[in-house]
């Protein structure tokens, strides 16, 4: 479908959003009146810039308190609607958006609504433009889509339609269904926004916390079966108010949306396909949607790199020993060791530009991911415009595709089910002696990314389409100097688990940055306690008081404590009973904790309970 | 009254949050469990410490989901409590806080409820402890002092009474009139917060959003006349979740909570001689409130003092002589010049150290504020725990007692009612031709101090306190890269208007701190904006596409667009009719704004819906 994007929903001065729409390859714009009447740009030079630039004005919104006004206070709004659609042909815009009347003077009354809205809709004709009327969430008397169809189906006239902004239906938990019976012609534009769900008075919410397709919770490709089910067939445009979008460079927020919106209609077209949802839509043309390679089985991360110093960082070789790794290879062509364990890998690179720009390491560069099709889950992550990072491969050695997650870290699609030999291990040159056994470590059981602001909404919508991951709700979690916003994503038999945190304050915001986490998991982590103190390694001291409160809170026997006391053990348990065992590690570096870990009876979380009390010991 | 604050409500470790609390002379602490569950201190050293810092431990809190409980849990909440009167002996506290049952579990049941409570009173008897049962606005069953109070006086136990939370009654609307029919000897515990009326989930509110009392808009003097008028006496103790208070430094935290406490137990005396609030009282003994100077009559502003570099930062004086200043003196012992026009006085200050720690100027240094009585002003703003600045003064030069505001801005009381020929002038070397008449600029019309996210609440709360203006409800404004909160605050009759500003979001936040605004007030903006660029004053360019907009919004004759928009003025109207008009200048430096303004119809506020336009041109 054709695709657009509200200038309201990027940062920038105009000519900034404008460039960043474009360049993100999007069909259409609307433009938002604020950023027209701040910014230096003459309507006819907007106009010619998009000529150039290529996408073309969509709408032009928003037209407030039109609409049911008394007789005193209408023939103003009237000149007013004439001195913008002056302005509209100045700009190129055919489509105006009239949101319901929020004023206090609005009068209840449908029929003065629809007479009014027809005297604009002629005004709008004699240029060759249209009206479309938006029932906006918070409106004083229409707030509904039913409403504002009825009034303009009483209003009758062929350039009055209706706007359908997914945000103010889905906020107010209205159900969408009615839509496929509105017909498709009074439909004139189609507005896109997702969010999380908050219980907070809708204005606000959808002014501030509004977020790309994807990254909330709203059911979008349930939305959108109704509207394409209407005969509707575009445009699809993202109108996103976002606190976020606001302090973010323009050009990423413009490349994600795109990504949102492709994604979005991948969605929607399996959607589809299940539901049978276009049967009898025979009159109408097709509807046009992405469909890109879907997504690869993962089975599980095949290696963790960190970038370290040319002199392998003082300190790296000594943690890895400690959490019971050997050095067990080298790149055959590469400044790449190899460190195992078990199963698991860890790669340290010290090759020039490796860590780039980062302060020395050990930092968290890539993560290896097995998959079942290596080739399906690279051309998967092109057509979601990941970005592809270009690899230096010497003759012979192993295709391994790597694309960007987001800023300084990278996913490798490793081929899957090579168990303890994998195949890439064809690059290294491996000693001779066995893999050992070490401290008990068997796999990866999650990487934690701590992200900046505007990379969080970002990385959630990356692990969701390109790697196919589901998403759980955010959390909250208390430190001593901020809060923590947390999500986790996970595949279907949970062997690939990411957690995204973002560091939501101040001086948190500042010294966490960058403080990614590995959790290795083991079978027995009392047994791994005490093999980790054997190989030197140093557990963060938790507090007593925990320990008193795990006593009171879930009467644990006095023995079960004093072993969780001795190790350093955080523990957690689920209502359906199972258990959660973690500890952590002095952070290696600045910039990496390594947490161990444990799970029995089906636990599926990450310890949040555990987490001030983690955080402030990683102090 | 005694006066309290729980560690939630600061930043830092156990160990720093006592440390500030102690320093501000609170009486007494609440541990929060979280802040003591995370720490190493053993609660036997949380007790030692305190007892060489002075405050004791009035409290332990919060717990959790204990009564109406079904059978089968109820003894597990038994043994859980008793493991808590355990850590309570340990750590010195007598009072347990037990907040109404938020969990699934629990029964509608009152006089289960009460039953359950009266064994762990039973309890808390047998180690000479005490209960305070609170109702919080979340609860699942019993969400409301009226109702906690029934349930309390059905258990029937002496040790057994109530806590009473500002925040959990005034959220929900709930009048607090009822609170002086509870016998005092049940009210165990009063704790307060201030809120701004916000829209949102109320726990969501009371977690992230609470304030100190003077910094939203509670009527906590009208919530105390009723506690007090029960007979209760203490202690006040302030329980303040607070996103801000989450990343200040706790040590301004814990001396502004104390400010904060003082004025309200004034707004509260001044509250009860008003309503002889306390006839009737006879038998309890006699409340003790604080009682500082009361705020003198404020006049206006007498100056602006900006630092300069030694060489007088190059520009100033053309930027002052651009606004139609003319320098007309110097200070006989400070390097500091008098540029005057008509009434108005700006003193640029080149002594060593006066722009200590900031980039080169001019940078907002001090305000001078015209008062009826200098002395008063000065002790009350002692009193009220403000940071009076030392001064270098020379022999016979006269007495300007200055205090610090916020960050780097200091406020001088000087003697009022001394028009043309301000008394303080006679310390300076003044020059023989009269004062020029310049640009038509004849006062101060406000200042605008951009401050960062913890000076904000600081600095309306000195304002509210110390000078004894009267705050408007907060405003967001939306700017190209982010949002600003503005506040402004107001004397009875306008002379002294202050607008505080917290550019809220990302790279805005970055950018524009410091970036302090002074307006001044003119008589003929047209007439002002004529001379003015006859001065050679560069005006910020001002978007057509403003104009425009203006012209379709309020129907303005043609002549009069045409005239704003040569003069590069914003314009805005009131309900009411008054109106608005404002011109911005370039930025003089890189930390201030001049704004020249004029106000007529009995206009109050600042234009706000030019901010846009505004903070745009000012990029």
């Amino acid at each position: 479908m054709r695709k657009g994007i509200a200038t309201v929903s990027i940062s920038g001065t105009l000519g900034e959003k404008l460039t960043a729409i474009a360049r993100a390859n999007f069909d259409g714009v609307e433009i938002f009146e604020n950023d027209l009447v701040t910014s230096l740009m003459p309507p006819s030079e907007v106009r010619r810039r998009l000529a150039d630039l290529g996408p073309s004005v969509d709408l032009y919104q928003p037209f407030r308190d039109f609409e049911a006004m008394p007789p005193e206070i209408f023939p103003h709004n009237l000149r007013r609607a004439e001195r913008k659609l002056d302005l509209m042909a100045e700009l190129g815009a055919t489509t105006l958006l009239v949101c319901s009347n929020v004023s206090e003077y609005a009068v209840n009354d449908d029929a003065l609504a629809a007479d009014q809205l027809h005297q604009l809709a002629e005004l709008a004709h004699d240029r060759g433009f249209r009206v479309a009327y938006e029932a906006l969430a918070w409106g004083r008397h229409v707030r509904d889509y039913r409403h504002s169809y009825d009034i303009v189906a009483a209003a009758d006239h062929p350039h009055l339609g209706l706007c359908l902004d997914s945000f103010h239906i889905l906020s107010r938990g209205d159900d969408p269904a009615g839509i496929r019976l509105i017909p498709w012609e009074k439909i004139f534009f189609v507005q896109i926004a997702d969010a999380a769900q908050l219980s907070m008075d809708v204005l606000q919410w959808s002014r501030h916390h509004r977020c790309l397709p994807g990254q909330g919770s709203f059911d979008l490709p349930g939305f959108l079966e109704h509207v394409v089910a209407s005969g509707y067939r575009g445009p699809l445009s993202l109108e996103v108010f976002s606190d976020i979008f606001r302090r973010a460079e323009p050009g990423p927020t413009a490349a994600d949306a795109m990504r949102s919106l492709l994604f979005l209609e991948e969605s929607l077209r399996a959607r589809l396909t299940t539901t049978g949802g276009l049967a009898g839509e025979g009159a109408r043309e097709r509807v046009e949607l992405f469909d890109p390679p879907g997504p690869a089985v993962l089975t599980g991360y095949e290696f963790v790199e960190l970038a370290v110093a040319p002199d392998g960082t003082p300190g790296t070789a000594e943690a890895l020993r400690s959490l019971g790794f050997r050095l067990a290879g080298r790149h055959r062509s590469k400044a790449v060791e190899l460190w195992r364990q078990r199963g698991l890998c860890i790669l340290t690179n010290s090759e020039p530009g490796a860590g780039a720009g980062r302060p020395p390491g050990p930092a968290l560069l890539a993560i290896g991911v097995g998959t079942g099709d290596q080739l399906r889950s690279a051309n998967r992550a092109d057509a979601l415009l990941a970005r592809i990072l270009p690899r230096r491969r010497g003759p012979g050695e192993v295709y391994l595709p790597a694309v960007r997650v987001t800023g300084d870290t990278s996913l490798f699609f490793c081929p899957a089910g090579s168990g303890e030999q994998p195949f890439w291990l064809a690059d290294f040159l491996l000693d001779q002696e066995g893999v050992p056994s070490g401290a008990g470590l068997t796999h990866v059981d999650h990487v934690a990314l701590s992200l900046p602001f505007d990379q969080f909404d970002e990385a959630v919508l990356f692990f969701r389409s390109v790697l196919g991951l589901e998403p759980q709700e955010s959390i909250e979690l208390p430190e001593p100097h901020g809060l923590i916003r947390s999500r986790s994503l996970t595949n279907l038999d949970g062997s690939v688990r990411v957690v995204l945190n973002l560091p939501q304050l101040g001086s948190s915001a500042e010294s966490h940055r960058g403080m990614h986490h590995v959790a290795f998991a083991c079978e027995d982590i009392f047994a791994t306690a005490t093999a980790l103190r054997e190989h030197g390694l140093r557990v963060r001291p938790i507090s007593d008081n925990y320990y008193a409160d795990l006593v009171a809170r879930w009467e644990l026997p006095d023995q079960r404590v004093a072993a969780l006391r001795a190790g350093g053990i955080l523990y957690d348990r689920a209502p359906g009973g199972g258990e959660f065992f973690q500890l952590y590690t002095d952070a290696i570096g600045d910039q990496l904790f390594v947490e161990v870990v444990q799970r029995t009876g089906g636990y599926q979380e990450y310890g949040a309970a555990n987490a001030a009390t983690r955080l402030a010991a990683q102090r």
